[in-house]
């Protein structure tokens, strides 16, 4: 993928939030029968500078003609791929509470590539129970069922007294990331993505800045 | 507050983060009856590095002594009032779908002092409806009763395609932050402080991660 990306460490987690904006707003051009975009219209639907729009595009190489702008369909494309939302993802979650529930029912995980294909939990009234087409499985067979069915990311909404103990199952089970709710700091090997949520941490963050009269770093 | 908080500038996300986990540990080793911690003691449990710790932690004035650590008390108390949870913070969730259900019932919030007292829908069944001693309100009467009850933060889980009216609403009630999970980059004024969150952008700096394996700057 290096030529494609010749300056990976250049992309941080704010650029990616606006590829993944952009890619929301090209679906939705796309629908409404645009053949091409510009900068500009880009910028204005994102509330962003048209200087901004470009520089982000031009990182991953040049997608524009002079006075035609962006074909929507091939920028769409390209911007799936570097994602790696162009795809097939096999997600399990494991931990079927409030939240857990909440996202098996998120239809835009599958809209973008994300499918939601086994559940797990602990609790004897949940295992076997069917939760829009799919039945919960018993936690004992976590490793042996992540490996059999080739699930590549998971979703953790257990307790934090427990979610270490999920996260050494499914790492051995070979899946590559892990998005955690549990409000821990979890120890996953080097090859395994782990990206942390925390909806508490989301107003915290909000109620910094209110205190404060001031908005921290790079906050998306 | 520019006396606690010396070189505000300097505080980046990641390091809010880290108040934040600070502040749950502190709280279990409270529970657990520990009066001092050391650097070496959090650095362990957070799976950090103590000069990480001692870093994050001398950012904010001197807490520790040399030889007894931290005072546990003192020190949750102070990052509690850095992040502005030392205090009751009125909350209302506009949108009782899937999501702004799960929120509904989720604990940490409240533990947190962030309070859940109002709930907006616009489906004539829900409004009216009861959740964990709520009672949905009509968005019709968004603005009044947002200004009345005196919310300061609102949660926003309804569509993309109606997200910045809800926002023009509460923003003229008085609100002052918002966490947005609708898919759409929102205008707020500047002195209103906005959180997006997208669960399904979530699994995308992970698909992206997995895909170009390479995991993007600043990722928390």
């Amino acid at each position: 993928m290096s030529s494609e990306l010749p300056d990976k460490k250049r992309i941080s987690e704010s650029t990616i939030h606006r590829l993944s904006m952009y890619f929301r707003t090209l679906s939705l051009l796309q629908k409404e029968g645009y053949e091409t975009v510009s900068s500009k219209e880009l910028a204005k639907r994102e509330k962003l500078t048209p200087a901004q729009v470009r520089k982000d595009l031009s990182f991953f190489g040049s997608f524009g003609t002079r006075g035609l702008g962006y074909d929507v369909v091939e920028l769409k494309a390209k911007i799936g791929e570097i994602l790696g939302i162009d795809r097939h993802w096999k997600v399990a979650v494991i931990g079927i509470g409030n939240i857990g529930s909440a996202l098996v029912s998120y239809k835009e995980f599958s809209r973008q590539g994300f499918h939601i294909e086994k559940l797990f939990d602990n609790d004897q009234r949940k295992i076997g129970s069917n939760h829009k087409g799919i039945v919960v499985s018993d936690i004992k067979n976590l490793e042996k069922e992540i490996a059999e069915d080739g699930i590549e990311m998971v979703i953790i909404t257990v307790p934090a007294t427990v979610a270490q103990y999920m996260v050494d199952d499914v790492v051995r089970a070979g899946v590559k990331a892990i998005l955690n709710f549990a409000p821990i700091n979890l120890k996953v090997p080097s090859h395994v993505y782990l990206r942390n949520e925390n909806m508490s941490m989301e107003l915290e963050y909000l109620s910094f800045a209110i205190v404060n009269n001031h908005t921290p770093k790079n906050m998306k």
